[in-house]
């Protein structure tokens, strides 16, 4: 973490000015029966700013699009939102024209109550495909939600609450730093477990050079002032390097939304579209990254970037059954492009993910990989090795193509731990690309072979 | 099956004019002692034919190739063969310079043994990655092999016994037809069961739009008459049709081979190579097809299709841990690439895959896979839907974009059996493609995660 960022608590109620909530509505249907509370999982959130804000969003490339990510499409590109209504148990995804009608009650019931004008409430979903919103639910969820809307840390730790699915943990982080001698900060929450490789982008619209790829959700709210243009850049580029980068499972959800607000209590000097320029180091294909040019862009930009890769951290690490968490950093491709689809292949590979399972330190498997990726590779330049997180004392097990004599037991006690890095240097090139993925197992099975006791489990 | 295709005894050595040998020489070293051939798995094949044959190949375009493949890829040029020595417990790949070297003595010792010409003799490999042959084990097994060949179906059963890994059934088939009143006869052998996803090409140079995806082997004999271009053009066409389109775990291995001996000596007249012309469906990017255009070819041409789908069926229904075998039907796309690539999309998918396994007919995971695939689609003119293999009656559960009102029992009836077809109409174009397919069950991850007592397992 940089040392100019400080961990506070409330996640996305630490920012001034916004309030939170997250209620039961049994959107799930787990309740036990009326008036209990037991067993039932919270499933209803609502983010509030007390003023309009300027937002931004990231959005799943799937042309598969659910309700809740078109209409926010739509709406963010005018920059400005002051709400989030987000429920989980149900994705609102493939649900034709009722469900884009649902999502838009969702959105302006939340600013009847609210007292907002519509426009201004962005909506989100997770859960289930194919199953229409159950709106009497929504609507009674809402309205709960409303009345108990509060600044306080449990607000934002149950809002956090309610956007999970599959995961076993409630995934928050909030950090302070300082812009021209204002206090700022960003706080956020985020779900994932299944069904996650994302790849979004601003529009939705896929860049011809990204591999498309669970339901993740992220909602970052902040108090910087800031431009929409800038803030737009500033999350593109964070999710690019974070949320983009992760996989579990490799299948990329429907769903996939990151959304921030910035509402400017902060009442810092504003970061201006200016402030930003477009990356000299363009990939080709990809979509345009744009790099904070002042100071008070880059500490932005460093602190939204911690948030956003810690987030997106969390989620592999909460990967459905997931028992390790690697980092496949291959470096000297011919092209980022190539980077990125040899360290996916890796990171996607049954094989290879099941030898992380087993704590195989199975050099085989990953040349393999690399070799029916798009990446193109000389097998006698290639070099395979393991280190501790983010360490580079690497222990080589495969040099320029070759089997190393380093001892197994070396080997095996290096792919040991929970946590461990891959390092792959194709030597051809000067690119990079790093993955963070989870290993496959059998709870990962044994968890998606579904639950045919219930009828409605035809979705996601 | 044809109904001018009669199905006959001895495989490989159904054919006129071939013998074969599978032996033990310890290459899996699962030996319990020297003397005794309790425990022990058989590990050396050779087929031989008795004159020398015309040959055509067909080999992984991963861009690591094993030192087998690479021999073979060499030799198979010339278009003449006429034995094949094979073994199983060692890919011989990632192995340099001496791998290479190895599998040409693996060859010469065979040559020698056999009085062949060593360029007559060709080889390949299966097994763990990264090691090299041990090959005092090898000439043993090639002398024991060399002195057991023979004509009968026991033998042939134990050559097929030789190249298995994983596998938990040796594969073999044979067919009888006729060609200008002659009797001619096709017999095969393979093995597959993990690290299944070929994508092979007849000198293992990847196409451009073939996307590119275990071990298999498969070794065919015949005692047809045909020319070498014509055998080449009949083979890449049978191999596109089946073994390039089965997927058991989608990792696509070093040493994918298929092999294919001609000698002739069912003398009916040759088929020439003006018996095939390229195909006037040509795909974009895709390697150029060869149809038969004389009754003879077509005879040929349809035996062999018939000969290597059983086989390739027979890899998926033996994948590691599969209770599933789905054929997965992908049609209305806008071109076979892209039909293609929303088949391997869903074939591939973690989470579809373990919807198989659990019977459940979720189809919101097999839309968002599709989703994400780079088919272009409309959501709301694609139709998904399940039947018994290979039928026309199909039990819709999502017409249109939008799920059907069908009982959720029969979904899950339609879902149930060990084998059914899921039927994907994306009704934007006119292009179809077809991928065979197994589930993801525990006992996949729980035989992958490796077996960590023994240090030789750092490969495949």
């Amino acid at each position: 973490m940089q040392k100019t960022l400080k961990t506070v608590l409330g996640s996305i109620v630490a920012p001034r000015g916004f309030r939170a909530a997250g209620v039961f509505c049994d959107i799930k249907r787990l309740g036990t029966g009326k008036g209990s509370e037991k067993g039932r999982k919270r499933d209803l959130a609502i983010i509030v700013s007390d003023v309009p804000a300027v937002a931004a969003g990231m959005f799943t490339t799937n042309q598969v699009k659910a309700a809740p990510v078109q209409l926010c499409i739509r709406r963010i590109a005018k920059g400005r939102a002051q709400a989030i209504v987000a429920n989980s148990g149900n994705a609102n995804a493939s649900t034709g024209a009722l469900g884009l009608k649902n999502a838009e009650e969702m959105a302006s019931e939340a600013a009847r109550l609210l007292h907002l004008p519509e426009q201004l409430v962005l909506v989100a979903s997770t859960g289930r495909i194919g199953v229409q919103l159950p709106m009497p639910n929504v609507r009674r969820g809402i309205r709960k939600a409303v009345s108990s809307l509060g600044g306080s840390p449990e607000h934002a730790a149950e809002a956090a609450e309610a956007i999970m699915t599959s995961d076993t943990l409630a995934k928050t982080v909030s950090v302070e730093f300082a812009i021209g001698g204002r206090q700022v900060r960003i706080g956020g929450i985020c779900k994932g477990a299944g069904m996650i490789q994302p790849g979004m982008s601003p529009t939705g619209q896929r860049p011809a050079a990204i591999v498309p790829h669970a339901t993740m959700l992220a909602f970052l709210t902040t108090d910087v002032a800031i431009e929409a243009p800038a803030l737009r850049a500033a999350l593109c580029r964070a999710v690019a390097a974070s949320f983009n980068r992760i996989t579990v499972d490799g299948d990329m959800s429907t769903n996939d939304t990151v959304l921030v607000l910035a509402n400017g209590l902060a009442s810092n000097n504003p970061i201006r579209a200016a402030d930003y320029r477009p990356s000299r180091n363009k990939t080709a294909g990809a979509p345009p990254v744009h790099e904070p040019i002042s100071a008070p862009a880059r500490v932005f930009q460093a602190a939204l970037d911690h948030v956003c890769l810690t987030l997106a951290h969390m989620i592999v690490r909460d990967g459905e059954g997931a028992t390790r968490f690697v980092t496949v950093r291959v470096e000297g491709a011919r092209s980022v492009i190539e980077a990125d689809a040899a360290a996916r292949a890796v990171a996607n590979s049954a094989l290879v993910k099941t030898s992380w399972y087993g704590g195989d330190p199975n050099w085989g498997r990953i040349l393999d990989a690399v070799g029916y990726s798009s990446a193109r590779i000389a097998e006698e330049k290639i070099d395979i090795g393991y280190s501790a997180p983010g360490s580079r004392r690497i222990v080589w097990c495969f040099k320029k193509g070759q089997p190393t004599k380093i001892k197994f037991d070396l080997l095996r006690a290096a792919v040991a731990p929970r946590q461990f890095d891959l390092h792959i240097r194709l030597n051809v090139g000067r690119c990079s690309a790093v993955i963070y993925a989870a290993d496959l197992t059998e709870a990962y099975v044994d968890f998606n072979k579904g639950d045919l006791s219930n009828p409605s489990a035809l979705g996601g």
